[in-house]
């Protein structure tokens, strides 16, 4: 005969952790997505699991989220993982790749595709386990002072941006620029920058971009569904009992669908002010599309030839969007379409 | 100077409930998606909150669950509201509507618009506290015997839909069929009925009609993002403590994201699969479309002028898909349209 396990008081501790956030207070999605995960653990464990949440640069600087974690100064973090570009390129399959998956193709991947169990290998050499945990939808190409009309007009251009997106942009003659965000409006009205990808309309509103640099490209193909994962400590994690674990999986996942359901509510409203603004919409021109796509496909076929294991995550990855957009493009697709076109016909 | 109080035994009672869902385990999406949320929660309790998944019919009628959960004969239910649509119309809003929103609006619409809090007043009349669990993504139109060529050829069509699809389309003369899942292959089989609307390919491809009805039509227009509901009674939530309210909500949002992932991945699959059976696609011509669209308008026309409260959330979400869809179109489209376009030349 068996008999259940007694539950022991140890199986419910009361722990305070500390999480640093790679984003400031003002971007209120992304630094408010690592609250709400902290409050939804507080609540479901009756206040014993606390996590205690720092904005950028407060204890840890935005870019050093990852090191934190792994040397468990910190025991959890959130973090664009593409922000690691510099450590390993194959990092930013945890966020975003130039022409790579959407946000539904995304999680998907992570969810019930191969992209959980690959990306966990790749964290595994920094001591963290990682946890998808928001997502930002497709990202705006950009402010730029002067309109992009061919693909010459990329020569010279002084754009802020940074990671995979610099390395492709570079190809085509860009020279991608390194700022943080309070520095960006100076030096776009002083003219030392040309343009500067942000993130989309809700979080660009806050910096008032429109009035330097009205001409707002779409889309931001570098960015196609930008996620952003929670990192914790792996011995941390693996001394924690099982309920807070299943906490920490179940809260991360909550996060992330409400996190780009905030985006996707707040920024058609934020679209329409930075119009009213005076933000003039542009696509970008097919051939300055066509000429990112191929040079993003060298600069994946360089670091496949130099590296196998980013060749290994990218091939499973592509194979992936290759094997979704087809599907995505029939039911989805033509009913978005659809409702598109009787929307426009009926104003 | 204030105590911390003191953690009591009852604060995680132990609690036996019982989920009957509305899908049949066959749908091993949908009737997973309450069995993922039940371990989520009895994981998360430490096995003290207990929910025993009932798969349709077993202890409850599937079209019979809102009832079951208003009377407290059971806790918990998972259902698509639009199986209601004989009680009230005003239902479907949870779920989908013709020409409505997709699954991204709809979270957006529930989590960060008005939605939730409009959809909660209209489960309270049911005794009802409702969590989106769950999205099919975009449905597919169906299997049909014949090809759709004109909007004439709709007229007399006996196709298996019911709820909201079936009271527009009868207005462009189609006959709508109310069959349980068993029945659908032999009527098509025998001629009894010309088409059949399911779900989509990763569902579909477990019932063969391909071989029967092989002209496989999309988009679904009337479900264009289709959610699923927990249902709990109102009566036994609101005992419930603060840390288990917690963990339902938390765990319905999970459940939520990680039901659409799953048939995002799995369509895609299925829809080659089906394409090898002899499945042949089509999209619904564009003036079969317009047609139906004229015929929902109507038909919304009608349910408003009849009903104040209907007009009222119908005003609110369709208020919102117009606000979203342009946005939408910016990014995202654009995106989506351009990788979608490059894979086709690539081939």
């Amino acid at each position: 005969a068996t008999v259940a396990a007694p539950v022991f008081a140890q199986d419910a501790p009361t722990l305070n952790w500390r999480l640093a956030s790679s984003f400031p207070k003002v971007l209120d999605t992304l630094f408010g997505a690592s609250e709400q995960f902290a409050k939804q653990i507080s609540d479901m464990s009756g206040g014993k699991f606390n996590i205690r949440t720092f904005p950028a640069g407060e204890i840890v600087p935005p870019l050093a989220v990852l090191d934190a974690v792994q040397k468990n100064t910190i025991e959890m973090g959130h973090s664009p993982a593409y922000y690691y570009f510099g450590k390993d390129p194959i990092l930013c399959f945890d966020t975003a790749v130039p022409f790579g998956l959407n946000a539904r193709q995304m999680n998907g991947w992570m969810y019930d595709g191969d992209g959980m169990k690959l990306m966990r290998d790749v964290f595994k050499a920094y001591d963290v386990v990682n946890f998808p945990m928001g997502n930002t939808g497709c990202q705006m190409g950009g402010w730029f002072r002067n309109e992009i009309k061919t693909v010459a007009d990329l020569k010279g251009l002084k754009f802020r941006t940074a990671g995979f997106a610099g390395e492709v942009l570079s190809r085509l003659g860009v020279v991608p620029q390194q700022l943080a965000a309070g520095d960006i409006y100076p030096a776009l009205e002083k003219g030392t920058l040309d343009a500067v990808e942000f993130v989309g309309p809700y979080d660009d509103q806050k910096f008032g971009f429109a009035k330097v640099a009205k001409h707002y490209y779409y889309p931001g193909w570098w960015e196609g569904g930008a996620q952003v994962s929670l990192y914790v400590n792996a011995g941390e994690y693996q001394k924690l009992p099982e309920s807070y674990k299943a906490m920490i999986d179940v809260a991360s996942r909550s996060t992330n669908v409400t996190l780009l359901a905030r985006y996707d509510n707040r920024n058609a409203a934020a679209l329409k002010n930075l119009i009213g603004q005076g933000a003039v919409l542009h696509q970008f021109p097919r051939p300055v599309l066509e000429a990112s796509w191929d040079a993003a496909t060298l600069v994946y076929a360089e670091m496949s030839a130099k590296d196998p294991k980013f060749k290994a995550v990218h091939d499973n990855y592509m194979g992936y969007r290759d094997a979704q957009v087809p599907w995505f493009r029939v039911a989805e697709g033509s009913y978005d379409g659809f409702v598109s076109s009787m929307l426009q016909k009926k104003k």
